[in-house]
């Protein structure tokens, strides 16, 4: 079977653990399987290096942090390859440039254009397991690009969509489950999950698969595999497709935490959109996350913006709003250290009384809740994170997770 | 003034160090001066690289060597990049293949074919003080490659030489001294010396300086200097250059000493040449490096031919030689735990007695020698290695060195 499969810094920090990767590869390898494996870097790696960069000084241009991180990545691909030799099976370790990853030029969170599979094909047509470094890239004009965060699962779902192979993200958990069990204890283990449902997950912080990756698996029709590294029994899994798996409908199959994070409301501002549109020009300027967004208008023709970021992004955005005359017009609220406790589920959209499941249980354990943002496949409030176990275990025992 | 610099392992072998070759740097750059400098891997790294792969097994295959090695070479120049950001000088990594360093896909010790210096050139246009990753490259069909030891010294003066600069060596020692000084403490430090006497003084065992680097820089008319690190006193230092300095000759400039030796003599062989031709294949296969040749023949048609490798090479040609049917042709004597003496000097050519003045100085303190061989601006003599120190102190008194 042709398959790719990543292997993420936790289950190679080690050389023992290089090892019995390659012990793992070799012994479910038939001959004329093709077997893409895309290496992290070793676990506590990329934090060394940035620690390493930053005795350095405070400026760390991002075009030679890329070049520095990229070594982890090229480090683990080639101890793996050579430890793949070392059990009689012939293997190569490719960089992201030699492997044909072709990025934007954005340093540290640089997306792939296009990959020129040439030489991996041509190593595996000559029956070579092809060992490539995560994470990384190269721009048009040939400087070394990273892929941000997670982004050796993009990797790894980019080379298996550009070659029509299935990809297994194999890792340090077992697989997905509805809820975090150090919340839930009693959180199901999910067989099969949607790309959309796993995107809600991962964006609101299971921090088990990057969101982009999933992204890229929905679009190009990737089967996605998640597992523990070394576990072959794909039984303890978990399986990302698309819905037409759903006969059953479950209107929620998770719930995701996302911890640190703050709230700013801005109230009484004048509802001509310019105010907002300076607001977020000012967010992005600063490169701050946002994650819920909400808005409320009033008849005086004021309006209420909402949005959130995560805890240590705030002192950033506190002293960029104190310099613009954004303040002068709005009254500021903000709340920190809160939880936002997402409620993910393709059956949502054809469910009616989940919401209103979701506010009941609330109220009924007394929890107090703020925002509340919905797409169409789920529901996040924010608590405050004293009541966040409270709320995830009571949501839990609602809907049966 | 355009210059290459390069620095040693052991002048960035800590993030402080780092940070004073990129101060170093800085303090001497003038607007519009155009740098490059090459960067080794920090002090310890490629042993230790070597050691994590050795312990995943005895199956070390080169290609995937190199790809490791050369991450550190990558490392050290982001962190001197970054450092040099830091200090308010624009700078930029680049690695082997970036720097377009193209060799022979021989791994562990490519040679360079050719440099597309296109890039490079581009970003000195910037402004910009290029560092690039030394030691490596990158093969015509797109692996990387490393250039074997002392290569990052093959680095910096094959770039030189394809800009037309000067290049400039640093390392921890002082200078070029006519001998080793913890032999013979009262060694002269050498202002300048020839190509010539380098690359005698180099493969002698010098360690200064790789003998391939000289023999570009000679072939190149690369303008060489040999300094401390941070050491801004070019008086300080070593100049490589031609002979056209020499107005008062001296006919030995200095001595060089190899210690660890072995010396095989094959007495008794027939002068046919088959027997001569087939011992040299023997020792090319198993890429043994001969050092000494000597050969004698005899009335009686048979010759006895003598070379020379390293203590450590023995054990391996002992066991190749006993699979051969050399030595039931021949009879082997052989010794161990020799040190090769050579005299260099251009001046010897010209000089007559010099010789003569190496036996007499011999004899008279009772030293036993062995093999002797010559260039045109060398003698070379083997000897005890308990005998070593008296031989070469008593032959720098007698040259006045």
């Amino acid at each position: 079977m042709n398959v790719v499969q990543k292997y993420g810094g936790t289950s190679l920090d080690s050389l023992d653990k290089v090892r019995a990767v390659a012990e793992h590869i070799a012994s479910f390898r038939k001959e004329g399987d093709g077997i893409v494996i895309v290496a992290s870097a070793m676990g506590g790696t990329k934090d060394e290096l940035i620690s390493q960069a930053k005795q350095l000084g405070d400026n760390i241009p991002k075009r030679e942090l890329d070049a520095l991180l990229a070594t982890g990545e090229q480090k683990t691909a080639a101890l793996l390859a050579i430890a793949l030799q070392n059990l009689g099976i012939p293997a190569v370790s490719m960089t992201g440039f030699q492997s044909g990853f072709i990025t934007t030029d954005q340093h540290s969170k640089a997306r792939i254009k296009e990959i020129n599979t040439e030489r991996v094909e041509q190593f595996l047509k000559e029956g070579k397991v092809v060992v490539i470094a995560g994470y990384q890239g190269i721009s048009e004009t040939g400087d070394i690009t990273t892929l941000g965060n997670g982004g050796s699962d993009t990797t790894a779902v980019a080379i298996a969509a550009q070659l029509g192979w299935d990809c297994e993200i194999y890792t340090d958990v077992d697989a997905i489950f509805s809820t975090d069990p150090k919340i839930y204890p009693k959180a199901r283990k999910l067989n099969r999950v949607t790309y959309d449902e796993m995107m809600q997950l991962s964006s609101g912080g299971a921090e088990i698969l990057e969101t982009r990756s999933v992204e890229l698996a929905k679009k190009y029709k990737v089967k996605l595999f998640i597992g523990k590294s070394l576990e072959s029994d794909k039984r303890k899994g978990t399986y990302v497709m698309d819905g037409s798996f759903y006969i059953e409908e479950m209107p929620v199959t998770g719930i995701s935490i996302s911890d640190d994070c703050s709230i700013y409301s801005l109230q009484g501002m004048k509802n001509d959109g310019t105010v907002i549109a300076e607001l977020f020009q000012l967010l992005a300027d600063h490169n701050i996350n946002v994650d819920m967004i909400s808005k409320q208008t009033y008849r005086d023709n004021t309006c209420t913006i909402s949005f959130s970021c995560t805890d240590s992004q705030s002192e950033e955005l506190d002293a960029a709003l104190e310099n613009s005359k954004i303040l002068s017009e709005a009254t500021l609220i903000k709340q920190s250290s809160l939880s936002i406790i997402s409620l993910v589920g393709v059956g949502m959209a054809t469910s009616p009384g989940v919401a209103s499941k979701v506010f009941t249980t609330l109220a009924r354990e007394g929890i107090v809740y703020y925002q509340i943002t919905t797409s169409e496949i789920s529901i996040s409030v924010t608590v405050d994170s004293d009541e966040k176990i409270k709320a995830v275990v009571a949501l839990c025992e609602a809907f049966g997770l």
